[in-house]
């Protein structure tokens, strides 16, 4: 028996920098001695929860952070292309489908989560590298079935995703990132010896690597790894 | 003739996250091909430029920087100890006097800023790991003291930090990061091929090091180097 260290991972699609923590964190859980928990919740309920306002209100910070990300897009090799209206696509449109459409596959899916690793990698793709809509049952299909998932799984996602037991098991999983001290995403929260570690965003990696005993190789640990 | 590359750091003394980018700046100033210029300036006066509020005031963000701060204390070896009362300290007294101190520090000083590393180490020390006052004069004396002033020295830069040319200056700097877009510190500007690369923050320095082709080498690139 091995004791992998256990790293919870809370995000929202409608995050940028959750999906660069998102693919770093899939790329280290083969190479550090993790059990990665993907924790798909919803960013809206996080910031209002904490009574946090998003960081681009700031007008010098949302353009830092459009520079920012297209540097880091580059050299964390994600494929970041900012929407054409950031503000219609994050504030107005939001992530609610979106994420609920997530919940229903982690619900379904047994024996892992490869799917909601799809699933959710081609959203991102979707809103934040090809300014695609995210919140019609179209938009969460095309996702789907780029992702593997057939017909038949796809219009039952879609039901089961507008269910009270996936609405509440969202709100579920938002609340677990309220407790455990979130006010943004992506958030990790590492389990070492017993005692929950919580980082906030996707630039403490190093930090994490060596509270958890375990070394960082820079963004591309793998680079015979597959083109996202 | 060498090339180096023209770094400057802006930064203030009332922020810890500033402090650990200057140590790490310091640090590489010997170990990448970098011309290292410190700018000290006032963070009140940006963050009021920028429209910007302090992360602090969100309840659940605040523990998390003090959880935060304490980890990267560690990790990268600088003694940060969080005062009694953080508002206190940052918002209601403030560094202008401070400020304007490190300003007459750098305007006196010929050939170098070795004196303005010094005393902007010795007052972070004060307020941000001995919760010591930085706003009376006889604080900004001993922090002078301790870095090697002599009596002499320090009542001339005391007069000089109150004259209208020391205040203008600071003022000029503070509209400098402002111009780079600033809304917070640490500020790092990297003129990298005559283009301004700006980056905030202290948890970029890997990408900046990718970006000016040089190597990171973790918080501490010289372990001989002498503890603070």
């Amino acid at each position: 028996m091995t004791s992998r260290k256990v790293v919870e991972l809370f995000y929202d699609v409608v995050s940028p920098y959750s999906w660069l923590g998102f693919e770093v964190m899939c790329r280290y859980r083969n190479v550090w001695n993790i059990d990665l928990k993907l924790r798909p919740a919803f960013l809206g309920g996080v910031m209002q929860g904490a009574g946090n306002k998003p960081p681009g209100v700031v007008p010098t910070k949302f353009l830092y952070m459009t520079k920012d990300l297209q540097r880091l897009s580059r050299y964390f090799d994600v494929p970041i292309q900012p929407p054409s209206d950031p503000f219609e696509v994050m504030f107005n449109k939001g992530s609610l489908p979106a994420m609920r459409f997530l919940t229903a596959v982690q619900q379904k899916e047994k024996g892992g989560d490869k799917q909601v690793e799809q699933v959710s990698r081609e959203l991102w793709r979707r809103i934040w590298s090809e300014d695609k809509d995210i919140t019609q049952p179209a938009s969460l299909s095309e996702a789907a079935k780029r992702a593997g998932l057939s017909d038949g799984e796809i219009a039952e996602l879609l039901r089961l995703s507008s269910s009270q037991e996936v609405k509440d098991k969202l709100k579920n999983v938002t609340q677990d990132a309220l407790n455990y001290g979130a006010f943004g995403f992506p958030m990790l929260v590492c389990h070492v010896e017993g005692e929950p570690e919580m980082f906030f965003g996707s630039d403490r990696f190093e930090l994490i690597a060596h509270c958890m005993g375990e070394k960082w190789l820079g963004p591309r640990p793998d680079n015979s790894a597959a083109k996202l």
